[in-house]
């Protein structure tokens, strides 16, 4: 009935193509994203300045694993990025089965972990930023980005992979979500 | 085809009868996280704290509106809060009408927004409060919950309502997805 349709009427929307395309965008969507998070974590995890004079800091350089919400921003971009690249192989399979509704729903609930993870991560590291950009009056916390810029802009930029990621995990949620539905 | 097979199989699990379960489970799980998101708000909402005796820093009483972030954190709270309170007669709808295609997908990507925000607003708490708790030696920050314990225990407290609202909101997103693919 489905591949009778696909030649019959154009309005009627014959699901498998549908989902072939879903499945692509797909696949797309998780190879920009596994780039995206490699390199939010390799940009976190290599920011590092090393200030030529001494100031009234006791240290003089600054790491990523200074704070520890830097240290767990490199880790979940890390798992991030190994799951899209466990997720590829699945991706494909549902190109290639377009009724391959067990790895959709794996691919959906997965999707929606790592969407968790990613948003708490880029969040918390976005916080603490704005404090080492700002400083806080009331709690006495002195800006340290007029010292550490470099580190800080470093920092800052490796945001954009991760923000962009969670978006495109959100599209992913909804897209296989709307496949799901359809293919029945 | 679905209404034979109703009252023909036991194991077929009639589609209608399957998601009236999930829309009553869906509205109780809202119910709650209407309640916890709303406690997690007024409990950081009104955390305060003066102290008897003037310490180092310039001001002797910590607010929520301090930092940046927990003012996030409390109109977060209040925003789903809202979503929960607008979304539970669109929930009651899905109850009556067990084939509501449409009000399951806004309420599925609603969800997802929310889980968002929430997720954002929880962790960038958490971030900072850890740093309150700890401080860090690095950027020379002071653990100001040394001082200001009790702002620290109820601000910290508030976080219980929000991650079990995140909780919610992901099990809302499956459960709705699940009852999707269901009935068709």
């Amino acid at each position: 009935m489905m591949k009778a349709s696909k030649y019959e009427a154009v309005e009627a929307a014959p699901p498998l193509r549908n989902n072939r395309g879903i499945s692509i965008l797909d696949l797309i969507f998780r190879v920009i994203a596994l780039g995206a998070t490699l390199g939010s974590s390799v940009a976190m995890a290599t920011s590092e300045q090393e200030l030529p004079f001494f100031t009234r800091f006791l240290k003089f350089d600054a790491q990523y694993d200074d704070f520890p919400t830097f240290a767990y921003f490199v880790l979940v971009n890390a798992i991030v990025c190994g799951y899209f690249a466990l997720s590829i192989p699945l991706s494909i399979l549902t190109i290639a089965r377009s009724r391959a509704e067990k790895s959709r729903i794996i691919l959906i609930i997965m999707d929606l972990v790592m969407l968790g993870l990613l948003t708490s991560a880029a969040s918390a590291t976005t916080s603490i930023l704005y404090l080492a950009h700002t400083g806080s009056g009331s709690a006495n916390w002195l800006a340290v980005c007029q010292q550490f810029n470099d580190f800080c802009h470093q920092a800052s930029g490796s945001l954009i992979g991760s923000f962009g990621a969670v978006v495109i995990l959100m599209l992913l949620i909804i897209i296989q979500g709307t496949a799901l539905s359809r293919q029945h």
